[in-house]
């Protein structure tokens, strides 16, 4: 069997997410119906990250094995002429029997981007959060210095059970404005589930002056999901690389 | 009655071009209808340029007259709540009287974005032309050269009169990589129908190593449609500016 590593783009905009669910079109059940078509094989692909339903990718990693014995190149061609415009194969390389997408990713980082003008955006309009109003960005970065570390983040995390491991090591948390996008950099050993748009959203209260950096590490400590910031919607983050 | 000029903004793809048609969405018909929705009175907007289906607008330029005592910055709030996301008002503001958005442009700047990469793009989709493969963009830019100034391109032009004036000044033709993308800027006095379309089409010709800059000066001699390059597809093509 060989095992074959993909590295995928996509446009979240019309996928119901990553993780294969009835009645729903997503980008696992989208890969491995193409797989299916050029292989005849039932394959199952593991993605090193569950994106959610309107979160995009331009580096999410999946590894499938294959009895079929045709080069790596052959199966991105392949995929990427059976797969919807939305989806695109980056890159595929045969790799050990053992790799595993999910389990042996070591870093991942997401962008998220926020578009900062009274105008709503048109051309971004699926990849960036519209935020009119001022936003205080010196505070939300002094906010994101005090997440940056290996902390519990279970505040930031939706329906954790409780039993569940939450410390996390987030290595950048950065915020660059290239005007009027303001684009923040999460890198960190993995995110717990809606993690990034927690702190995105946390960190928005910051931007508008209701809350101060004081208050952002104290939810952090608390781990306490109640008293966290709202959920920044999913159209403005994306998967952007996933390191082994 | 006021004069109210405004900068607009939109994405094509879902669009049968600027002009009013029947049974057909066009960008023209959705701002008349919000114009309508708002003011209650019927309106026809005069656009700079009407863009073709699937051609997109970061800078185009219309005017409309109305008895309505509303700031010109009322006017765009409310056309941007009214308007569908794929349409935005960048900017609105009172002309005098006679204003008119084509007969008074006096300058007019696209853009034809390729992407030349073996893959194709995923979040660029419906805003770049992919052009898989090689392309010699020295000798593009050479070509685009002999086409600067002012000169007869009826060559690249479809559905032209005989009798139509096509002299037009071509003041820019530049290639700018920022790969994958390879971005022309075209500025001019005006262009003709699909001219910049045609221009692309035949410059990819000479990236592609079937012309050489020498023929695309005699395409232009010509003055004969046939000969030029097919015709680029409208989705890499935007409006960017207007200017008068």
């Amino acid at each position: 069997m060989k095992n074959v590593k993909l590295t995928i783009a996509y446009d979240g905009t019309a996928f119901s997410g990553w993780q294969r669910q009835e009645n729903a079109r997503t980008v696992q059940q989208v890969i491995e119906e193409a797989l299916r078509a050029i292989t005849g094989e039932e394959t199952t692909i593991t993605g090193a990250g569950r994106t959610d339903a309107g979160v995009h990718a331009r580096g999410q990693v999946a590894n499938f094995h294959t009895a079929k014995e045709l080069p790596a190149a052959t199966f991105q061609a392949a995929l990427n002429a059976t797969l919807p415009p939305d989806i695109a194969i980056l890159d595929a390389e045969e790799v050990g029997e053992t790799f595993h997408a999910r389990h042996h990713a070591r870093r991942k980082r997401y962008e998220y981007v926020l578009w900062n003008a009274p105008v709503r955006p048109v051309f971004e309009r699926h990849f960036a959060w519209h935020v009119p109003g001022p936003l205080d960005v010196a505070s939300m970065a002094a906010a994101a210095r005090r997440l940056i570390g290996e902390h519990d983040f279970r505040a930031f995390a939706r329906e954790v059970p409780p039993e569940k491991d939450c410390v996390r090591a987030l290595y950048e948390l950065s915020i660059v404005e290239t005007r009027p996008r303001v684009v923040f950099t999460f890198q960190g050993s993995g995110f717990l589930h809606t993690m990034v748009r927690s702190l995105v959203g946390t960190l928005l209260l910051v931007g508008h002056g209701k809350a101060t950096p004081d208050d952002v590490a104290a939810i952090l400590r608390s781990r306490d999901r109640t008293v966290a910031g709202p959920t920044a919607p999913p159209h403005g983050l994306t998967l952007a690389e996933v390191a082994y």
